[in-house]
Formats: structure tokens, sequence, C-alpha cells
């Protein structure tokens, strides 16, 4: 997506620069080093993460370069000029090794890596912790939501709620994360998603009557018409209004699709529509519902019987409220072949030091048990036990378990070679995921925590690191 | 800012197009109407919000065009050919009256109108909502920030956790609204911001040992080096080298800007910190404190006596936390001369119909009294007293109060009139209007509501159509 024209290079944090030069003046542009991407805490105390924006982030590494005008701004900025000699021909050429988009994830796991010279692993940290915390943030909220709704149709709707360009990557990872359509008709050009949208209360108010409004839009729009019907009344006038012109539809062999409820109490409003619709023998109009919705208030509306058949989903969705965003952070492994530690007064923020991989067990129901990780090295048959990052006591047995990597090279010497799908297929991917986790863990008062181990030989490189820095 | 290349009339909700296709179809492109861009309520419970994201919108709003390839996607969508044919010559021409970016406002407000063709002014509406109320957000935030932090240094840290491409306007809004500083190298490039940042764990985790890492930075950095001493232990380990260092570059001539604490108990540490750095005559080290800040956050702190000079704010910032979205609306309010009008069960639902202007009323001191809203034509020499929006028992008198019109027109034929500032010269200006309200609406606790009143003949007319319609 070339969008950012040849600056893509100064999509980052000012201290990566310093550092990248600091590296190069110093005669290590070489060094060969490991970063590991993972997050502390699921969003929304979500029992789970679906992982998402990976193809938008190495597409965006590919164009990741700093063009004459980026090269000029940091020489005014006062960065050296035979660094800026460097950054002219900067290219990514390492590997990166990720699951793929729609994957179950969970905190400290490492789950995405780059490999490289420690320059060009440095200067790709703000695209990757900007891209892979945002995406993945909306996916999982756009899970909750289909978790929420069922089998009825969400809608995306929030592109005017959205923070600025946010919009775009946005929309995408809210298809990816289970939402069926969205109003964003750029998304829907740059990754062919389903746009979806009707009419506005500015419609109906631009005629003289909200009659008019509706037979007028339904003599343009005939095919998948939605009356808007709250800009007035919705009882007393919108709906009977609705009724006129689907009748008249009717006569000319079409049919009403259906009206939007956009305010008052939904789940009143939608059974006496839905009463009004069946007195008629319009059973099939449908009823599309929108107004701040959530997951909660999606569980309260259907708890309470409310008859509607698709919810258009705005502000929570688009941004991720509450949380607004993962806390996902970058962390170096690996300098020179030798593994490094970061500690923390914290001992969750300890890191896990080394390159790593993550190996998912599995029950004999086929659902998943656990997630161990272990150094890259190692064989994955050989795991026993995995051990409780913090609690050394806290073991558990995994003897004899079907075991699965997660994550796969995506890219290597800079060249993407995930296979690219569409986001539809992404998002088919998270739901079977999704459906290999049992219950316990999706529910959304605290969830049952999933187990995430570590192998033994992970965990003694750790305690020596730890001995040996403290 | 030319990054969308060609689309940008994309960046809209589907709906405006079927609309605007349905108002074509219909023959009634030409048809004047007004459009209001409001919000019913101040993010953060503030008791004002901080207008940014002008100069932007109208900068989109010229490059607010369809080319080839958009047509092409939206004739494959379904949409008619001479409806294509009027978007490929689209271009706004209409008029756009607003505030200066900086100005302080208040709910139900007509902040923004836009006047033009159904199908213009209709088209914007998208693009309109996604800007302001994304960088208002952030501008209001960072206002609080700045509130918080006095005259201690603030700067945004929050370009990784930033939703996506969200970060290029944040980072714009966070300096409009406040904060001194951004990490963010690519809005330093496009707004010419002050980009700063010096060395992640990263940095100290590359080298053999923490001391070797500092005495390194600071030999390629020794102008505002700031060390980052928690990567193993702070006060045993980090402080102490830091202090080496320091040492060293005084006997160089030069001095260490600043040491950075990103974990750990922030009013223990920072108080240890300055003893340590006291103790031994560098008394002009400064310490930068971040990790999960908000202004609550920075107000305990500085209440503990923390020995603070900088605060580094990422997440609560760039997000907009906890709100993450300000709730502005578009409404129609004018149709071919007409005012019309948008009814709700929710009094504070139902819009102001027609034309419309703000006029600020100030005390004798010089703060802001109250706003008012009245009709375009009506001359705000005329008006003695403003109503309550919903309560008509609530009046207050104006009479021989100072009064000023908040908002001019700034884009006119298509055509920015507005004059570009930087965005430091925004910042004054958000300074000084901020500096006019009294400290009882700035308070972070229950802020005192400011009066927005209408006058009598814009209630008049909006009651007149309140009873017309229901």
């Amino acid at each position: 997506m070339n969008v950012l024209n040849g600056h893509l290079g100064l999509f980052i944090d000012r201290y990566e620069l310093t550092m990248a030069e600091g590296y190069f003046r110093d005669g290590r542009e070489n060094v060969q080093a490991n970063f590991d991407y993972f997050f502390r805490k699921n969003p929304f105390d979500s029992g789970f993460t679906v992982f998402s924006g990976l193809q938008d982030l190495l597409e965006m590494i590919q164009e990741f370069e700093f063009d004459a005008s980026t090269i000029d701004h940091l020489h005014k900025e006062g960065f050296h000029a035979e660094f800026l000699e460097y950054l002219k021909k900067f290219h990514f050429k390492g590997i990166i090794e990720a699951p793929d988009e729609g994957e179950v994830i969970f905190p400290n796991e490492p789950i995405l890596s780059v490999q490289g010279s420690l320059i060009e692993t440095q200067l790709l940290e703000t695209i990757v912790l900007n891209t892979l915390n945002f995406q993945s943030l909306i996916a999982t909220k756009a899970n909750r939501l289909r978790k929420a709704a069922g089998n009825r149709t969400i809608i995306d709707f929030g592109m005017r709620r959205a923070q600025g360009w946010a919009a775009i990557h946005g929309s995408r990872a809210a298809i990816a994360g289970g939402v069926d359509g969205t109003s964003n008709e750029l998304a829907s050009f740059l990754y062919g998603l389903k746009a979806v949208g009707t009419m506005a209360h500015s419609w109906v108010q631009s005629y003289e009557d909200e009659l008019t409004a509706f037979r007028k839009y339904a003599e343009f729009h005939p095919v998948n018409c939605v009356l808007l019907v709250d800009t007035y009344n919705t009882l007393k006038i919108g709906i009977p209004n609705a009724i006129i012109v689907a009748k008249e539809m009717e006569q000319r062999g079409q049919r009403l699709f259906a009206i939007r409820l956009d305010s008052g109490d939904l789940a009143y409003l939608s059974k006496k529509t839905r009463k009004m619709l069946d007195d008629v023998d319009l059973t099939y109009i449908k009823i599309v519902a929108s107004n701040q919705l959530d997951e909660y208030l999606i569980n309260s509306l259907i708890l309470q019987g409310a008859k509607i058949d698709s919810f258009g989903i705005g502000t929570s969705l688009i941004t991720g409220q509450k949380d607004a965003a993962l806390d996902g952070v970058y962390k170096l492994t690996d300098i020179d072949n030798r593994p490094v530690i970061k500690l923390s007064e914290n001992v969750a923020k300890i890191t896990l030091p080394g390159k790593k991989k993550i190996i998912r067990f599995f029950n004999d129901t086929g659902t998943f048990y656990a997630d161990g990780i272990m150094l890259s090295d190692e064989n994955e048959n050989d795991i026993d036990v995995i051990t409780h990052p913090q609690f050394s006591e806290k073991k558990s047995s995994v003897i004899g378990l079907k075991r699965e990597q997660i994550g796969s090279m995506v890219m290597k010497s800079g060249e993407i070679l995930l296979k690219k799908k569409s986001i539809s297929e992404i998002s088919e991917y998270r739901k079977f995921r999704v459906s290999q986790l049992s219950e316990e863990y999706k529910r959304f008062e605290f969830p049952h925590v999933y187990k995430v181990g570590l192998s033994k030989k992970l965990k003694k490189q750790r305690d020596l690191l730890i001995n040996k820095e403290y």
C-alpha cells in the first residue's frame, strides 16, 4: 500500500535513529540481533488475543525506505552524513518469523521475531509495534462482538469515530476479527472488503417529509434497501411510513430489505417494530440496530429478547474501547549469538533471552491445552514439562500430547514468503482457531487463564542471566 | 499532505455515496444545504474541548477527489455511470466556517459549518468527523497533561501504541494541545515538530555491560544525552554508572543532560536518584520519567514530591484513553434555505435548525462568561439574554457584556482562506484561550459547566419545527 510515498522510513520513533546512528558510528552495523514482539496482557480482560496486521506490516517493511526529502529532513535534524548515506540505501534484508493472521495468541509469547543486523532490526521497532498492537487490538474486539452477536450480522460503522487514518487498517482488522462488513469505502477498495451503507438522517431531512424521502430512496436503491426510521418518531411515523413503502415495493415485485433503529430503547423499539411489521405480513423485513453498541450491550439486548437481525457498531469497535491499545513491546533477546535479558523489579517484566519458538500442545479432544516457549534449537518432541514463567513450582506435564509449532518464516532476505490471503480467508482461519479454544477461555467475565510455560532449557538460560545481571 | 494519492474521495462511509447518488438521480445536485459539526459531550469529563485538525481537514478537502482507480472500484460496486461521471469531476466548491485551531469549544455548539450543494456537503461528512473528532480529542488530552505537568516538560512517546496511522495526526494534535515534543519522526517531518529521543533498553543490552553502553552513547551523542538507567537495576547499577559517565563528560567539558526512569516506583526512584546526583554535585542533570503515565498519575507524582523534570507520555495521550473518541456528529440544518430539524426522544439530541453562529460573551475581567448560539442573520449586539437549550426557564442576561464571534470563513469556493499557522503558533493560541477560561472549568473533578445558550429567535425557530414534526 504505497501511500506514504518513499518516507515510510520516518514511521519511527526518534530514538531508533539515534541508536542506529550510534551503532553505525561504533562500527556495529553488521552485528547480528534478534528482537521479539510480545505483549503482557490480553486487551479487554479477554482470555486470548487475535493476531492481526502481519500482511500490512510486511508490505510496509518492504517499502520502509528513506527518500531524498527524508534524508534532507534528517540532515537538518543533525544526523551525520555517513549514517545518512547508509540510510539512503537502506532496505530490510533480514528474517521475520510469525504466526498466520487470525491465530489465537497469548501474553508473554514471542509472537513475532525479527532477525538481522542490529541496525535493521532496531529500525523496525516502531512500525512493528504500531501495526501489530493496533490491528490485534481491533481483531480481538471484533471477535468479542462476533461472540456476543452469534449468527446475527455485525457491521463496522466506525470510520467517523476512528482515530484519524486508523480507520484504514482498523476496518481491515475488524473484518479479520469476525465482523461481516464495513461502512468504510477506502478499506473496501484497498482490501476488497464488503462495503455497506444506505441513508443518514440527512436524507430524510432533505425531503419535505419522511414518506417522500423513503419513497425516493426505495426508487433509487430498491436492492438491499434499508430505511432509517427514527428521524422524527420511530413508532408513530417512521415504521408506518416504512410499511407504506414496503407495500408499494411489493406491488413492484420488490422487497424492502430492512429498517434501521439508531436511537431510543433498542430492546423495546425492536420488539414493537417486529410486531408492527409482522402484523402486516412483512415478516421478511430485517431490523438493523445501531447507537453506541458494544459486546456487553449486544449481550444485554439478546437477553432481553430484542428482535434485532443486524448490529451496526462504531466507536467501541474501531477504537477498541475501553483499552484503546494493546501493550505490545519489542525487546532485544540476542546479540551476536549471545542471549541477553532485560531485568525489572516487576518479575513479570523480565524478558526471555535467546531465539525461541512457541509450541502449542493439544488435548485429546483437539482443543488447545497449553503453549510452551522453548529455545529455537530445542526439539519440541523432547519437551515433557513446561514451567510457569514466574512460579517455578507450577509445572504442567505435556508428555504424549500432540504438539504443533506456532509461527513460521514469513520474510527472508527482506522478501515476503507469506502467501497473501484475502481478509475473509484470514477471518475463516480465526474462526477455526477460536473454535479450538475451550469455552472457559472465551467468556467475557473472568476467563480461565491459558497456560503458557517455559521449557527447562529456556528457564535455565533465563535464570543464569538473572543471576549474572542482578 | 498528498499521501492518499487521488483516492481521498474514498475516505468516506458508503452511505454518503448511496445518498449522493440518490440526490444526483433525483436531480437535486444543486439544491443548497448547510451541515453543522458539533459534539454532545466533552471528552474525559473535561469542562471544555480544544479544537484541532482544521488545517489538515481543509487540505484533505482540497484533495478530496476520485481518480480512475477509485471510479473503477465504485463502478464494480454497482454505482451508476452518470453519477460516476459526476464524481470524476468532483471538487468541493462550497464554504466552510470554523474557529481557529486551539480555540476552546463546548458541547452543542455549531463548531464548523459546511455550505454548498447537497451532494458536496454530504460527501464531506465522514472526513470532517474523522479528522475533527480525533484531533480535538488528542489536543484536549494534551492540554490536560499540560495542566497536570505545569511548567515541566512533557513529550509524546505514543507512536508505538498509536492506533496505526493515527500516529501521524495524533502527534500533531498533541503538540497543538500543549505537549512540548514528540518521538514521532514522521510527524516532525510533516509538521515541523520538535522530535526527541535517545535510547531504548536494547542499546544497553546490546553492549557487554551497561557502563560501556552509557560511555558509547555519550561518545556519539554528547548533546542532550539522556541515559536510560533501569535495564538491570536503577539504584544499584544504573545511577552509579550514569554518574561515572557524567563525571567523564565533565572532564571533556560536556554535560550529561538527563537520566530516564522507565519502570518501578517513579516517586521513590526519582527522589533517590535526585539525592544521589545532588550528593556528587550533578545538580544540573535532569530526571525524565515514563511508564504508563496520564494526567492523574502526573498529579499524584507531583503531590508526592517526585523529583521529575520531564514526563514521557505514550498510550494515554496518543489514544485519548479512556474515552478514545470524541462523539462529534454532522447534521443537516438547512436545505434550500429551509431550516430542518432532527428530533429525538432524548431532548438533548434534538438538533438546532438553520444557519447559525456562536457569540462568546466576556466577563469584565476578560474571562469567558458564556457562549450564545444564534441565527447567522441576527445582530449579536441585539442579544440581551440566552436560554438553556433544554430548560426554557434557565436564562442568562448578557446585557452590556463584551462579545466576540467564534469562527470565521476558512474556505470559500473550495479555496482555503485560513492563514496557515505553525503547530507551535496553534499551541500558543490554545494557551491564550485557555488562560481566558476561569479555573473552575479546568479542574479534572466535576468541572463547572460552561453556559451555552440559544438566542430567542433560534429557540423560537427550533420550537416551531419541533411542534410541526412531532
